[in-house]
């Protein structure tokens, strides 16, 4: 018996990202651990804080009765009241804890909104290049991914986006911090892009969901705020996680943000935990849960990052690698000499550096490397790049 | 912005389960916790088992570097060893890590299988009555769920499941131990199955995938071991949680197992490892994955299980409510007198008994009560029964 077309004409065209995952891990055990300069994989090698370690010992210690029984699909009462705070404060206006539905990290959050909000046939637009799982996402749930080439600095090109916007048209999703560029989305943009579906919204009767993929709200340099988006449209969702700001990509948990402006309040919530629980996620995990209400202020060292982004900044500029300037996140996106990105990626190999093709973003012509990676690992990875510039022929 | 359309719809006809678990809180407010008997919901009061405790506050105190990164997607290499070990004893057929992926639960499972083989307008067959969720997970990714009666002992009936096989059937799910009716179906009913859907693939060429939903498994009575499935029929899947068998259902964590027989191994592997990573599940919780792994012997004790059963059969003995018999889970399935039972369980509601109407499986003229509560709540309803049967006129 087979499995379902679709499922096979995707496995044919297998993530590019996982496909270094596992190419690399070849390359580990050909040369060694150290030997492999990997910078493929968004895998957050920086420990959770040490409030993690508290609290999580903390409630093993306890290990209330009930703790790990179900409890409402969008999630515990008191951890929705406590991220709701945290989420006012970051989006500078006032949630309720019904306004927070606990999710299985942003993956888990992003299909339980689509699947809450696309009637077959709907479109959904991104700005090019992006995470290419949201094709998969949108496609889950009966829907069609439009792109829309972003600016060449990698902002939001707003008339790009405004362009591809009909009656179809059920949600933007939007990425800031960004993956792979590490572009911040400035307010004016958020704010230009709220303009643009407004208007399309009153001419068409459809005002678009604004979905925010915010799991790199929180890794940001040189003082940046992230802007808000649920204080920009009233039809906007933010969808977070732990992954990245508390370093729990593994454990799954995240959760969504409803504007507390939405129309349609009630019906949105009701359908957020309906999926929830339908998709089979059934609710957040419980443990994680009771841990990150109680870390509403911690998070992850982001100076760490901000060192290793200079350390790779300098290694790529002495190699003559051209790339966007990050202002979040944890990626350097650079420039492919030539343009042929798969090429360059291969040949990369062969100095044992792992990127990923920027083809894995829509984005041939780039390649990104993530740096949440030993700061020694991206030093000692100066004298590989040098070589592997000399010897690039295009 | 409205919502999907087949959200909204869903939402018209929402859970029964759920709405008993609402409106329970409700009385539980008005009248006290102790003075209500919510016999409604299959969350299991019973604790993780002391084993739990011991290696969740072992993994808390260690918490080894890297612990909650991301691993692959299907789930750690040495806890798929671990859990194949389990089911091989379990189902007496060799299983190798590689036949298992580790699932957010039985209903993560269930998704996970049924996006990885169905195409679009695909049936999907299942014994009434049967656990509702099964049609929304089917509607998910694009299927059709019909319903073949049991027979009237709540047994599969083979041949009316041999009577809905057509070239569009992608699979056959059971649930042994049932829920709601607590049968467990005798390894001669597995083979009979098994036969027709052999049977039925010679003739059409297409061998329908037999899904074993088994997430009460260990929780039987009497001695009785329920027979593997994996064994019976090649083109098989068992799905399996921690939910019931060490009270986790807060947590998320279980497990599919991939008949070593199956065709297209490799194939299907690789399809539900993708379709786990693309419905945003990425992978199951990790901290519970090696958990489990930790605790392939242990389960919670099911003679508390089977004391309440005893105590709850008399309890409806003396009322004079008729029940099939369990063998396993922990739901007493009743005969409504009269057959209508919504009015009945709005009736009992009157006495402070809650209990889900048998539409809420596909089975008008039925209620389930669940007895995974107190055996002192189970023995203190007998006279609220007594009163809701000499005052229930149909």
């Amino acid at each position: 018996m087979p499995i379902a077309d679709a499922i096979r004409e995707a496995l044919g065209s297998a993530s590019l990202i996982r496909k270094m995952f596992e190419e690399g891990n070849q390359l580990k055990k050909q040369y060694g651990i150290d030997k492999v300069f990997d910078f493929s994989l968004g895998n957050p090698d920086i420990e959770p804080p040490p409030a993690f370690h508290r609290v999580f010992t903390k409630l093993a210690r306890e290990d209330k009765k009930g703790s790990h029984g179900y409890m409402p699909n969008g999630g515990y009462h008191e951890v929705r009241e406590a991220l709701a705070a945290k989420v006012s404060r970051e989006q500078g206006i006032t949630l309720e804890g019904s306004h927070i539905i606990m999710a299985a990290g942003a993956a888990g959050g992003l299909n339980v909104v689509l699947k809450a909000v696309l009637n077959p046939g709907d479109e959904v637009i991104v700005s090019r290049p992006y995470f290419m799982e949201y094709r998969a996402y949108t496609g889950n749930h009966g829907g069609r991914l439009l792109e829309a080439d972003a600016l060449p600095d990698f902002n939001l090109d707003v008339s790009a986006i405004a362009a591809r916007l009909s009656e179809k048209t059920a949600a933007v999703i939007i990425n800031s911090p960004h993956n792979p560029t590490g572009r911040v989305y400035p307010s004016e943009t958020i704010a230009a892009l709220a303009g643009a579906l407004q208007t399309h919204g009153k001419r068409c009767g459809r005002l678009p969901y604004l979905v925010a993929d915010e799991p790199y709200r929180e890794i940001a340099y040189n003082r940046i705020q992230v802007p808000p988006v649920l204080t920009a449209y009233p039809e906007s969702l933010a969808v977070n996680s732990y992954s990245k700001s508390l370093s729990l990509p593994g454990e799954r948990i995240g959760y969504i943000a409803v504007s507390p402006a939405i129309k349609d309040m009630q019906e949105v919530l009701n359908a957020l935990v309906y999926t929830t629980r339908t998709l089979g996620f059934v609710n957040a995990p419980a443990l994680m849960q009771r841990i990150v209400a109680e870390l509403t202020f911690a998070r992850v060292d982001v100076e760490v990052y901000a060192r290793r982004r200079d350390s790779f900044k300098q290694v790529l500029d002495e190699a003559g690698i051209i790339y966007a300037e990050p202002e979040g996140a944890f990626y350097l996106f650079c420039r492919v000499p030539g343009g042929d990105d798969r090429a360059f990626v291969s040949h990369l190999k062969e100095h044992r550096i792992l990127g990923v093709p920027g083809s894995g973003f829509a984005a041939p012509g780039w390649v990104r490397f993530a740096y949440c990676v030993d700061e020694k690992i991206i030093q000692a990875s100066g004298g590989a790049f040098k070589k592997a510039m000399e010897t690039w022929k295009f």
